[in-house]
């Protein structure tokens, strides 16, 4: 990586969190690993495979922890992280988003070159380029089929007779080029819940529609192997009925945050990213606290009630954001008086994210720490 | 760049930008140029010295545009920017930042590198900083004062008889080792006008408040050579009173966004930034389309009144962007019934954004454009 985008120098391996140059995106290692392990147990409880999603690290040390070390059977959203992934070494590879048809040969030239890239569809013309773009030496495109059970965005409607029809024609038109390998579905409307229960009902909705799906294929003579749902707040908690899924794709959950948190697919102690920050200003006739982290270190993800919603202050209840600009943030004391002389200049604060998404999304690199010290730089993929 | 980071091959140089891979964030260069030029000529008329300030877009070919070709005089808010033009060879860099204690021998490092590397403070602890630690080779330290002229962020109140004494503190206590350069005011209170007059006022107001509290300084004899205020609004519109500050420190024009032309900075066909999506789905029965465009390649900001405000949709006043996930963007016909037909799958839409330096942080590559090709690549610098 060059210069300019390296503002990581090496000297912060080793170096306790207190000495990081601030704004900074730290990770707490153990964190991390109790939560992939929980998912993976709860994979393994349930009988299914899991799928991770990298989008919210989009880093390949997130994306091995993920998978416990195998490097195989992730999910992209992107073709930047496709490539990023297939160059570290892995494989297995399925891109969920709509197939665009601009980005066509990027997808041949993976799916030539790795054992299993896998695409997306939800329409006949998606499908259609597919054909007319065999794979050479026999290889045939690994097709999945997107579900829209109620979320909203991308995908088919399970009921639909026409959506039938096309995993049919994804199936059976030109086998030679082309496999049906399952049916995907995202339930992102769990992140409207605000409590475990409505959240395993939406779980367990998306769950009965996918496999009614399958079963009228497969009733209709076309084998499905494959059947996955996915968000962090439904596979948090699943429900008895997933087990005849066949995969789980969550993502968030390696990192958690706020949002998670009030969802209630975690606790807040769960929650292994922060932005630490530290106090640059002191405005005794404002009563207010300049600290260094601004939007371009947080994102303005959580703001719909106000710069408060997007991340709490850890340890200090009484504090709360009120204004982000682009490096700068502004705390207040909740009820009250600000304790200045608690807060001197250059004191480190840890932001706790609604977004984690968002916020990783803003750090071309990421500091993971144990036992106070850094221990490993991530650096995720960008673009697309 | 490694491969991780470069999502922009080189065959995009000269290509029409209806084959760049989406999103994308593209810049009119006819534009840019025209408010760089505009810009300098309000300086010019007003004989001040135009200092942009270059957060928006943090590359070395905006701030060679901005500069006038003389990559002498700007404005940055990082010390990742500051390290990044210095090695690009700018020089007269003012770091125009609440001081941090813990970035101080990464200042003294520039300080001594550079021949104008300037800083910036608004507290007597940051100035105890700098003269414990003087910089070698009889150098002294350049600083300015932020004044807080209303805006309520970092900065000095000018009323204050504490600031003047923090002003003469700096000028007179310890002159061989630092230097009073000037006082610094940023108006970004000017974002929540609606129109000129509102903007004007607020212009007027900030430069008197400026120019009174060095006319104060000069009459207890203090030297202050420089007096500088900036924002966008306030410079696109500069009142005749800006005549007698010194410096003018914008830093939005180049691109120039919906926000700034709601806010009256300039008409919406100044703006010169798009991020340019796809169509990737069509829904009729939501009446939506889907596109590939979400909050990773537009940010979330002016979502206050819901997604519509994150965008508006250049040449198709009757589209709306209704919902922005990480990677997908929905969109609706104003008040009717979406005609599919005239956007098919990969039709191209050009999105205008409300915050152009939110957006470009969202993007590792700008294409720059001219007569419908791109004709130049540039990569901002990111992180701290």
């Amino acid at each position: 990586m060059d210069g300019h985008t390296d503002s990581s120098p090496s000297w912060c391996l080793g170096a306790p969190l207190e000495q990081l140059p601030t704004p900074a995106l730290t990770l707490d290692q153990e964190k991390m690993r109790r939560n992939a392990e929980r998912m993976q147990e709860r994979c393994r409880s349930l009988g299914l495979r899991l799928r991770p999603h990298v989008k919210t690290h989009k880093t390949l040390e997130g994306a091995e922890l993920a998978t416990g070390g195998t490097r195989r059977g992730i999910v992209v959203s992107t073709l930047a992280e496709a490539r990023f992934f297939a160059a570290g070494g892995f494989d297995d590879i399925l891109y969920a988003y709509p197939l665009p048809a601009s980005r066509l040969e990027e997808c041949a030239t993976l799916a030539q070159r790795l054992q299993a890239f896998q695409v997306l569809l939800d329409n006949p013309q998606a499908l259609e380029l597919l054909r007319q773009r065999p794979l050479p030496g026999g290889k045939r495109w690994l097709v999945w089929l997107k579900l829209d059970c109620g979320n909203g965005r991308a995908g088919v409607s399970p009921t639909d007779p026409n959506s039938l029809a096309l995993a049919r024609a994804i199936a059976e038109e030109t086998p030679e080029k082309v496999t049906l390998v399952g049916v995907y579905a995202h339930c992102g409307n769990t992140y409207s819940c605000r409590d475990v229960p409505s959240i395993q009902a939406i779980a367990r909705a998306t769950t009965a529609a996918v496999l009614d799906f399958v079963t009228a294929l497969r009733q209709a003579g076309v084998p499905c192997p494959q059947a996955t749902i996915g968000s962090t707040p439904s596979c948090s908690h699943p429900v008895p009925e997933m087990a005849q899924l066949t995969e789980l794709h969550p993502g968030n959950y390696i990192f958690y945050d706020l949002q998670q948190s009030q969802v209630g697919s975690c606790q807040l102690e769960d929650v292994a990213i922060r932005v630490l920050t530290r106090v640059i200003g002191h405005y005794p006739h404002r009563n207010q606290l300049l600290v260094d982290c601004g939007w371009a270190a947080l994102s303005l993800h959580g703001q719909n009630q106000g710069p408060a919603g997007c991340a709490t202050i850890e340890g200090h209840p009484q504090l709360r954001l009120v204004g982000l600009t682009q490096e700068h943030g502004l705390v207040e004391a909740v009820g009250g008086q600000m304790d200045f002389e608690r807060f001197p200049l250059g004191s480190l604060l840890a932001l706790i994210p609604y977004h984690a998404c968002a916020t990783a999304a803003m750090h071309p690199v990421y500091y993971v720490h144990a036992e106070g010290k850094v221990v490993e730089l991530w650096r995720p993929v960008r673009g697309w």
